[in-house]
Parts: C-alpha cells; structure tokens; sequence
C-alpha cells in the first residue's frame, strides 16, 4: 500500500469563533490529500484526467472521527492511502496527526468518473485505469 | 421529533471544475442546517451559547452518502433533525433532496462544549441544556 | 437602475476566531449577490450561460471597503445593482447592511466570457448579450 | 521592505465550473500570504495576538485586479510585502505569479486590534506594535 505523508498548516480563515478548525475544512483537507497522494504516486490528477478522459474521481460517501480539535498556527501531518480497490471505485484512508497525536481519521469512497455518452452534462462510473491502482497500491511509501 | 426544512440554492462558487457541488461544501451546509433546525425549534444559537456559555456544538464525527450529484442554480431542500440523544453529545440527521428526490444523507454527532475550567482556550463536554432536547425531541414539526 | 434586495444570515462557519466574519466570505456573497440580481431581473445564469454559450462572467477586478463588522446570527440585507456598462464588461455595485448600517461597500468588475475558439480549455472577452444590459438597465426595482 | 515569497498549488476545490480558480479565493490567499509575511519575518501570528493582547488584523479595505487565470494543479508564486505603514494600520501588497507572469495583483489595509475595554466582544484600533514594524519594514528578503 502506497502511503503519502505532507505536512500543512493551519489558517487563521479555517478556524471557527470556537477558535478550532471548522470541520467541513477537514474534508477539503481530505479531498486536497488525495489529489496529493496521487501525484506523490507519480499521477498528476489534471493530466491524469485529461489522458483518460476523466471527470475526476467524485464522492460516494465520506467520514471523519475527530478525537482533538487544532487552532490557528498549527502544524498537521496528513497521511493517506487507498486502503480498499474495486472495479469502479476506490477508498481513500486519511489520518491527520499533531506532534504524532492522532486528531482525525475518516475516509472518501470515491467513483472513476467520465462524462455519460448520451449527455455530456451528466457523469458515469467507469473502470479505474489500471495505472492509478498499479501505483497506487505500490508497497513503497512516498520519500 | 422535530425535524425543520429549509430550502437552498447552490452557487457558483460551490461547484468545482466537473459542474457539481464540492463535497465539502455539503457538510458545511449540514452545520448551517443545524443552526436552522436550532432556530426553527425556538433556539437561536448565538443566543443559546451566551445564555449557557457554551463553546458551542464541535463535532465528534460526521459523515455523509452521496446518491446523486447538484448543479449550479438547483434548489435543494435540506431535512434536519436530532436523531439520538446522550448525556453530552447528540446526533443531527440530515437529508437533502432536490425535487423530492434523494441526493444526500449524513449526519453529525455533536457534543456540547463549555470553556475548560483550567485552561479557557481549551474545551470540554458538558451535559446538554434540558432545554435544548426538550425543545428538539418535540413531535411538532417547524411550520 | 435595476437594483436587488436580498436578506441573508451569517452562518457559523463564515466567522473567524476573533468572532465575525472571515473577509474573503464578502466576495463570495459578492458573487452570489451578483446571481441574485440576475435572477430578480429575470436572467436565471445557469439558463443563460447555456442559452448564449457563456462560460460565465469573470473577475477583472474586485474591492470591498469595510466599515463595520458582523457576527454569527447577524441578519444582513444585500443591495446589488449594476452601476456601469461597457461592450465586453460591467460592473456590479454591492451594499451589505445590518439594521440599516452600512458595513460593506464593493464591487466586481466582470467581463462576459465565452469558450476561446482556438482552445476551448482557454476563454476570451465577448460583447455582453443585448438582453443582460436591458434588463438590469431597468429602472424598476426588484419586488 | 521586507518581502516573502511562497509557493502554493491551486486544488479542485478552488475552482468552479469555468474550471479557474473562483475568484474570493484569491483573497483568502492573501489572508494566509499575510500569515506567511508575518511569520518569514520571524513573527508568527498566534504568538503575536497572544502576547500583544490582539484580536488580529481585520481589513479596512481589500481589493484585487485579475490579469490572467489559474486552474486545478497549477503553481504559483505569492509575493508579499507590507508598502505602507500608518500609526494604526498598514496596507499589505500581494502579487500572484505563475511562470513568471503576473496573474493577480491587490492589497488589504490591515488595522491592529484590541478587545474593547468596555465591551470585550468588540473590538478597537490600537497602535501597531513596533516590533511588527521593525521586522517587516527590514530591507532584507526572506531566504
């Protein structure tokens, strides 16, 4: 499994008047992650997406479990993978952690999408190219 | 249980390169329809977390299935309610439908936080205010 | 002048830690204030987008001035109007009040793009359609 | 004048569905450039506001002129400095290049604030501290 590590800050904007990080920016972070994990596996998304005619990878479902909350200022480690592969989609594992404490852990089920052969404005699942899961499921973590 | 519906646009500014709604975006939606849920029952947030000194409601965890996507301009109509009750956390269901049919389904467990009495940069549980399940358990539906 | 009137509430996560809003959230209400004034004169944008083969109206320039602040559960009311035409671009005044209290001024310059004919990844500058300019020129104001 | 550069990737849930980077993006960028500014010249914001008793440096005005647009993936180069100082208030300039070409140019006039003696849910101007302008107004670049 091909793990990719990055580091990130946190922005006085992502943070809430409770002073900690409003939630819904956690899964931009998750979503943010990915396109990382995928051109730290030597798959840019926007070639990628051009050479296959994608529409991207769009969610079936997501969750988080947050167990500590983080504030302005504060330096995360993201850490994630593809931790399950399936003819059409795929889910994506993210764990955040400060000073090595994990704070949150959820995952993206996410869809190969390419545009719907009778209505272009529409999407339509389609088989994973075999590149992505080759790379992607690589037993090297990413230096 | 009373569960509070309230109808939306989505923006420009919400969708992303494929035409369709950021995902992100709907779990912030899901934090906006708890505070409608809150204020359709007779509770005004702000007003309620002054009265009570609370931090607010932080996420413990959230989670959301996507069965159909949303467009620029789509009116959506999101359907809010608490779910389960505990001493000091709670969860809010949420569903989101576009001309009646299903697009979203998720839910948030929230806990209610008050200053940390050691340190008042930090937060920790307390139990909920009576008022707020009494007023959210009612069977009465928002108008 | 056509002007729009629109009422909107700031929501949690628009706030930032000192409390009120986070500013780049008043261009995105810019934006959608911009969607509004459309919509009130009768030009739906989706609709018109594909309608005249528009890949919407960029951003040439953007300013805010702010006089006041607002916080989590202020009610404020949008005022939009388009205060200047010219052939490929236009500029769209806003206005944000509370009470009645000016606390944001602005506007957006934009220019009406459509798909560049060489590469249509690419936009370039197109006359704005005659209608756009027609109806928001009206002198009646919105309901 | 002490200036700061940084480099950033523009991420899927920056763009819309023109599939360029929706516009008050940029201005959240300039908020976290500022951040950046701060901190390459050794005075990281969280400690700042704590020791000097701030609520941060709310905006008096923002604006921005666009010359070129970015899309998913690109990288570009942010350029701060701070070009003007007042007793009160100072204007941060921003820069956004890709390549080498200028893509965004705007500035923030910043004011320093205090809590409000009489009401610590407000907020008041107050003198900006020296060491900010001391550090900021150096003639030498960050590394």
């Amino acid at each position: 499994m091909f793990v990719n590590r990055q580091r990130m800050r946190v922005a006085w904007g992502d943070c809430d008047p409770a002073g900690i990080v409003f939630y819904p920016n956690y899964f931009r972070w998750f979503d943010l992650a990915t396109t990382f994990l995928f051109e730290a596996a030597g798959l840019a998304m926007p070639k990628l997406y051009q050479e296959h005619g994608l529409r991207g990878f769009p969610i079936l479902d997501a969750r988080a479990t947050f167990s500590g909350s983080s504030a302005f200022g504060d330096e995360l480690e993201m850490e994630s993978s593809v931790g399950e592969w399936n003819a059409k989609t795929f889910r994506v594992q993210h764990r955040f952690l400060r000073d090595g404490r994990l704070l949150v852990e959820g995952s993206e089920l996410r869809v190969c999408a390419v545009p719907h052969p009778e209505d272009p404005a529409r999407i339509k699942a389609a088989p994973i190219p075999a590149e992505v899961k080759r790379r992607l499921s690589g037993d090297g973590a990413a230096p």
